[in-house]
C-alpha cells in the first residue's frame, strides 16, 4: 500500500491494501488516542483542511491525525476564502501547493469535486477524501471496518445491516464498497421507502422496508443520521414518527444476534435514529468508532505522505 | 489543590486551595507573558476550547496558557459543529474524550451546562469554566484576585466596590465568592435598580444606588462592561446617559482611596462605563489583569491535568 | 535593515533596505516552500494574525511563514471578536501585548487603521500590514519585486504593465511606491475610465485606456482582480463584457515582449481579467508568486521581530 496518494474512494484500494490499513490503525491505535506518545514521522510535513462544509468533528480527527505524527495543519475555512471569491477548488489547491503544503483533507457537497481534483492534480498528490456528496467517505468506511473487525473475526460469516437514510448516504455508499471488497457474509439495508437508495438494488444486498426482519440474526447493526432537513422532502412528518417505526430501541435490538454490535457515525439524533439506552447500552461500539476514527487518518495520512 | 480537577465555580475551592492557585499563577507569570521561555509540562496533552458564545480574547489567554505548558490546543467552534446539528454537550464532549483529549475549557450561555456535563462527565475529567451564563467565571475571579493581591496586601483591610450591570454579571458574582472566600473587609455593590441582582443582596454586601457615595474609601474598584444589548432592557437609552451617571471619571475616582486601584474584565465600552482617561490612568490595572489572565489559566490546566 | 519593526507601507522603506528584504527572501525560499527544513529563529515568540477582512489565502501564507520560522501563530477572528463587541483596534492590540503577543499581522479595511495603530503602539512594536483598504499592501509588492528580479535582471531597463481596477487596488499603489523605489525603467497602468485611480496620474506613469496599446513592448504584466461587487458601481455590465475589452487573452499577450512575464495577486477570476491559457500558460509566474509570497513574510517577520 505503500503507493497509495490518494483516497478518493474505497474503490481505488483492494483487498490487500485495504487490510494493510486496518493492520497498519491497529499498530497506532494507542498514539491515536493519546495513550501513548505523540510520533514525528510526518515532521515537517503540513497537511491542509478544506472543508467545503461545515464538520468540527471530522476535522478535529484529522487534525489529531495529523499532529500526532507530528505534521504541521493549516485549517483553510473554504466559506470565508477566496474559493468563496469564485476561486475554483483546483486553483486553490494549486496555491496551497505553491506554498509548500503536502497532504490535503477535502470535505465537499458535491460528488464528485474531490475525484476531479485529484485527476487535475496528478497521481503524486496526496489527497483525501473525508467526505464528498452523497457518494464516499472512505476514512469512515475504514474506521467501521476497523471496528467491526476488532468485534468480530472472519468476514464471510458476518451478516451486517445498514438502516436509515441510505438514499443521501456517503457513509453507506463507501461503507457497502468496502464490506463487499472484504467478502462479507450478507449485506442488508433497510430504510423507508422514500430513503431507500435506487443505486443500491443490488441482488447481493437484501433490502427490507421493516426493521424489525432486518434486525433478524444480523452480527453488526450500523445506523445512519436522519438528516432534520431531509425529513420534510421524504414526506416524513417529525423525528418522533421516524423514531416510532425506525428507531433503534433496545427491544428491536433484541432481534439481532445477543452479541451484535451498534454502530452510528455521528453525531447522533438520540430519540430518533437511536434510542439513548441502546446509544449508551453494552452492544453500543460508537465511541470505539470515534478512537478507531483517529487511528485510521494516521494510517491514512502516514500513507498518502509516503511515510508508511 | 492536587486533587482539583472541574474548575466549574468558585465554590469548588476552600481558602487554602485558591490561595495556592493564586500562588502558582504568580510562580508562573513570566513564563504567562512570555518573558520566560514556554514549559513543557503539559507535553503530550491536548485542551479543547469549547465555546458556545464567542470569545477571541478568553479562547486566546486558555489557547496561550495551554501553550506555553507545552499542550496541543483543538479549537472546537461549537456555532459551526455537530452540536450545531442538535448533539447534546454531552455527546460532544463524549466524543472528544475518545479521541484522546485531555481537558475541557467550556463557555456556554446556559447557567448549569457546564456544572451539569461536569457531574455526567465524572469527577476525573478535566474540566474549567470559562465563563456560563449569568453565573459563573471563576477564571475571571482568580485574575482579579492574583491582582488586587499584588497590589493590597492584607485581605481583611480590604474596601472592594463593583459598579455596573451587576444583574447579569457572571463576573461579579464569581468575585464576590472568591473575594468573601479569601476574607475582604467589605463588599460593595453599585448599580442603577434595573441592573441591581436580587440573588446578591445579602447584609454583608453593601448596595449603592449611585456611584458617588458607593466610591467613598474603597481600595478596589471593579467596573463592570455594559453590554449594548442590554440598555434597552434596563430601560438605559444610550451609553452617554448611562455615563452621566455611571461612568467612572477622573473626579469621580477622586472620591476613593488615593491608591485605589481600577479594574475592568474587559473589553471596555470607553466612553459609557469607564473614562478612557481613568483606563489609561496611573491607578488602572486593566492591563496587568489581562496578563495575569493567562498565569491563572495555566494554574488551573496545570491543576486540573493533575501536573501542579 | 534589522531596525524595521514596522512595515506598515512600502514608504518605510528605503532602496537598500527593500533589497535586503529581497536578498533574504531569496535565502529563506528552499525553508519558505518545504524544501528544506522549519527554521527555529522566532521560537518563544507568538505572531498574531489579526484579520478584519476574510482573507484565508494571505492569512495562511503568514501563518505558514511564521511557523517555519518556529514562531507560534494566534488567529484573532476580528469578526467575532471583542473588536465586534465594539473594542478599538488600539485596545484589542494592548490586551494582545499584555498576554506576551510579539508580532501584529493586520488586515484592516479601512486606509489608515494599521498606520494609526503603529503611530500609537509606538516604534518598538512589530506589526506587518497585510492590506489596508484601498492603499497598501507591502508584502504583496515585495513578492512581486522579488519574482520579477528572479526573471528579470536590471531594474533600469524594465516596462512594468498594470492592468485593471487600478481605482481600488492596494496591490497597485504599493507596488507602485516599490517600482519606483528600485527604479523600474517605464511603469505603466491600463484601466477604463471609471477604475482609472486619479491619484494615480502623476507624469511618471503612463496611462493608458486601452490594453493593446499598453502592452507593447512589456517586461512584465501584472493582472489585478476585478472585484466582483464593484463592477456595477463601475458601470461595467458583467465579467464577461470585462473580459471582452481588458481580459489578458494570449493574442493580446502577444503584443508584449516575447518573453514577458505575466502575474496576478489571486485569487483569479478566469475568463474576466485572465484567459485560463494564459494563466496556465508558459509566460505565467502566478504560482512562483505564491510561493515568494511566504518566503518575504518570513524575511518580513524575522525582521520586524529583530532576527535578522
Amino acid at each position: 500500500m505503500t503507493d497509495l496518494r490518494q483516497l478518493t474512494d474505497i474503490d481505488v484500494l483492494d483487498r490487500a491494501g485495504a487490510l494493510a490499513l486496518l493492520d497498519r490503525a491497529d499498530a497506532l491505535h494507542g498514539h491515536a488516542t493519546a495513550r501513548a506518545p505523540a510520533l514525528d514521522r510526518l515532521a515537517g510535513r503540513t497537511v491542509v483542511n478544506l472543508f467545503f462544509e461545515n464538520s468540527t468533528r471530522t476535522r478535529t480527527s484529522f487534525s489529531l491525525a495529523a499532529r500526532r505524527l507530528g505534521a504541521e495543519v493549516i485549517d483553510f475555512n473554504a466559506h470565508t476564502s477566496s474559493t468563496a471569491k469564485g476561486e475554483s477548488l483546483v486553483d486553490t489547491w494549486r496555491t496551497l501547493d505553491a506554498m509548500g503544503c503536502h497532504a490535503y483533507v477535502i470535505r465537499h457537497g458535491s460528488d464528485d469535486a474531490v475525484a476531479e481534483l485529484a485527476k487535475v492534480a496528478g497521481p503524486e498528490v496526496a489527497i483525501v477524501n473525508a467526505g464528498s456528496g452523497a457518494s464516499a467517505h472512505p476514512t469512515q468506511a475504514l474506521l467501521d471496518a476497523m471496528t467491526i473487525r476488532h468485534h468480530k473475526g472472519d468476514w464471510s460469516g458476518l451478516r451486517v445491516l445498514i438502516v436509515g437514510d441510505i438514499r443521501h448516504s456517503r457513509v453507506a455508499r463507501s461503507n457497502i464498497k468496502l464490506l463487499r471488497l472484504l467478502g462479507v457474509g450478507e449485506l442488508r439495508t433497510a430504510a423507508p421507502p422514500s430513503l431507500r437508495a435506487a443505486d443500491l438494488s443490488d441482488p447481493d444486498i437484501v433490502h427490507f422496508d421493516a426493521l424489525g426482519p432486518a434486525l433478524e440474526g444480523c452480527d453488526v447493526v450500523m445506523t445512519l443520521r436522519l438528516q432534520k432537513e431531509r425529513m420534510q422532502g421524504a414526506n416524513i412528518p417529525d423525528g418522533e414518527h421516524y423514531f416510532r417505526q425506525w428507531g433503534l430501541t433496545p427491544e428491536r435490538l433484541a432481534l439481532a444476534k445477543p452479541d451484535a454490535i451498534v454502530m452510528h457515525p455521528g453525531p447522533m439524533n438520540r430519540g430518533t435514529e437511536i434510542d439513548g439506552a441502546v446509544a449508551d447500552g453494552p452492544q453500543s461500539v460508537i465511541l470505539e468508532q470515534v478512537g478507531n476514527g483517529v487511528a485510521i487518518r494516521m494510517a491514512v495520512l502516514e500513507t498518502v505522505l509516503g511515510a508508511a
